[in-house]
């Protein structure tokens, strides 16, 4: 007996997305949703829907309890987290399994381990992945640092083994200026955590970010989907992502991707994962592995022809991979648009009742989204309203695309970053993929400047 | 200097996926409208637009000289047809070619010859086309007609030359009754048309309908794409189309895609063509030729990843085909449904204003439609108003999304044909692919029956 009834634990265009998955599975679906959601598409469309509580997502799409009475109640035999909210919470997964109900997700040992930073790192060293060199641990002797420095290379980075946020740290490009830098550091971080001690890594000055979806059967059997490049970022969010990343050459993916797929082969993974790297001058650097779907999955899903969901949900039933790595094509480029409820610019969330919604259509155009007209954009969660993906041939044929679906989309009644979309494909970087995870940061200030000069 | 900016001579989803196509191959786009279309999607998404007659598409879409004089006016370099209207008119290609105005479409020759059913089989004939056996011509007397029955094989049937309309027709069973029959055809064909000339053809009783692809570059290179089965059809219009048809084996479509790749190459073809066949027995017969693309060309897209409009107007502009005939894999399945602004069992045209509209998303789902919320449907055209286009890579997953798809999908204001399309993914034959070009009128009949005695 396999899956017959899935609840998803989420909202929004994953929510959505997972629906399709089962009913194209032929499973059932049971929504769950705040107060605020009722009237959500994921929710209209469910075989069942049950209210788990207010707005607030602690007190409903965090709430362990409400969802496994809810999925008790329509007798749902799996549950979907999605991203964000559950999906990554161990202890949750935990108490899925120890109700018979199946968890689509990875081992939850799994995610506990990638979860903990420390303990993310120590495996993925001992799996073979390339870790940023540096320091092994602490260190305080400036000579030890000078020699490790000249190990690794300038410049490197210093950092408060307490820190965070950006303080006590201290970037540093030669050997002369090791000691007085670091002692700035340590001066920082003792004012800010009352703890200076610091390690040493080679510091990554303007690095890409390219990651590598995995997906593992929990026997032992695992492949790799091929990178993403996600390096268009604003304060850590992805704006638009892209696979293959312009800078991988297919020798590169397979020697990469073998590595990846090898180290989740063995550790016995489960389910989808995805492997995080920092990319620079050639080099590959391990920074966390997510243990579950990413927002960004539809573009490895365009180049590949694999629904990532579907072998979600294969897997969590006990079910093979649907597909072997070398039966794996990589064909074409995909680029997905995030597209936000906020002001293009200044990034203001702008919540609020969709008068309009048209959505582009076409080949190789796909949407994914919760939208319709009349939907009101509840100001409690998220502010992603849809995703546009789009395939093509190759990367000038999918810009084009992309270009001329963003003509089609209209979303009014609230500002959406499509303007944003609009603006960065006409910018030479983007369109020659020539960028790195600073790039639209520094554009966007340079175009503010630009605003105030004008 | 290639082509910078297309006139689009055609109205709904064809003018709009030829937009499409033009912009993302970054050339302008000319919609020319009737003034009942001066709302449509592509007028309002097009770069220039001109009126160019009344509603009746004799005065307007069918409008040579009003057609000319808008492509001088905007100075557009090309013209694609679309389907229909004047898609088959070598006339207007002659004045189109004449004006120096680039003709996206076949050679005027080739679509007089084809567009002649009697030219259209001597050259199929000649190219080494299957053709349906019968008599050479013209043949009265009965001993010869018994001989060449019995070369063919019954049954046969006896057509009037002078006929059409299904008038002067009879199915011969046996030597028997060749006699008696062929003279009640005679008589009505008398009758009917003061002719009573007859001749004789292999009967197909309960055929499909598959069409090849094809696609030439006027220089005698040519590539087919492979089938499609459009066998579900009323009255002759094609209501469900898939891709590839679930009786032809990756053999049969090399050995017959070779045969019409060869003939099309033989006779320097240009541009889209569709060979069309019945099939019985595993047997082609060649019915027709179009020399245009098709309504359900985005099948073949799906299955190949060509884009078939881009490659119309790549050949126009005197470039060669994107893809070589061994480069091309069929890979995966996919099904279009017809959605018409109609009652979905009478049939009776429902035309008027879309109140809401919702397109489906999600992975591998394409909607081609010039619909939105808000639209009028003017009752002078033809009644198709969206087409929905799914890929799996199997059959039967086709099918499950295809039928996630139209629950999603939302067209109010109007009736239409989803409710015909749900009801025919309950069919055990559709669903096994075990159709011929009778069944859906037979179970349309059916089901009339049934709820007349319900």
């Amino acid at each position: 007996m396999g899956i017959s009834r899935i609840l998803i634990a989420n909202r929004g265009e994953i929510a959505l997305r997972i629906h399709r998955a089962a009913h194209e599975m032929g499973i059932e679906t049971v929504a769950v949703h705040s107060t605020a959601d009722a009237e959500a598409m994921h929710v209209r469309l469910a075989d069942h829907a049950v209210c788990i509580g207010p707005p607030s997502a602690t007190e409903s799409y965090l709430n362990h309890a409400a969802i496994i009475s809810a999925a008790e109640i329509t007798g749902a035999d799996a549950i979907h987290p999605g991203y964000g909210f559950l999906s990554e919470n161990a202890k949750f997964a935990d108490i899925v399994e120890a109700h018979d109900i199946k968890w689509i997700g990875p081992k939850p040992e799994h995610i506990r381990t990638m979860g903990d930073k420390v303990q993310a790192k120590l495996t993925a060293g001992a799996l073979g992945l390339p870790l940023v060199p540096g320091s092994d641990g602490a260190i305080s002797d400036f000579d030890e640092m000078r020699r490790v420095a000249d190990e690794i290379g300038y410049p490197v980075i210093a950092k408060a083994a307490a820190g965070g946020g950006g303080r006590g740290m201290q970037v540093i490009p030669d050997a002369e200026s090791m000691e007085p830098l670091v002692k700035r550091a340590m001066n920082e971080a003792k004012a800010a955590f009352g703890d200076d001690t610091m390690y040493l890594e080679k510091y990554l000055g303007n690095p890409r970010h390219i990651e590598f979806q995995v997906f593992g059967d929990g026997r032992g059997n695992a492949i790799h989907l091929g990178e993403r490049d996600c390096s268009l970022q604003r304060r850590h969010q992805k704006v638009f992502e892209e696979a293959p990343s312009p800078v991988i050459t297919p020798e590169e993916r397979e020697r990469m991707g073998g590595i990846v797929a090898k180290a989740m082969a063995d550790m016995a993974y489960r389910g989808a994962g995805t492997i995080e790297f920092l990319w620079e001058d050639g080099e590959f650097y391990f920074i966390e592995m997510n243990t579950r779907l990413q927002v960004e999955h539809p573009v490895t899903e365009a180049i590949t022809g694999v629904d990532l969901v579907r072998e979600q949900i294969r897997i969590a039933d006990g079910k093979d991979l649907s597909v072997k790595q070398e039966e794996l094509v990589f064909s074409g480029h995909a680029i997905e648009c995030r597209i936000n409820a906020e002001d293009p610019f200044t990034f203001a969330p702008s919540p609020g009742k969709i008068d309009y919604y048209h959505q582009a259509g076409g080949m190789h155009v796909r949407v994914d989204s919760g939208l319709y007209a009349g939907y009101t954009i509840p100001p409690y969660y998220d502010s992603m309203i849809a995703k546009l993906i789009v395939y093509g041939r190759t990367r000038e044929g999918c810009l084009m695309r992309l270009r001329r679906a963003l003509e089609e989309m209209v979303i009014s009644g609230v500002k959406t970053s499509i303007p944003l979309h609009q603006e960065l494909l006409k910018q030479p970087d983007v369109l020659s993929g020539d960028y790195t995870i600073k790039w639209l940061e520094e554009w966007l200030a340079t175009r503010d400047s630009a605003d105030a000069e004008g």
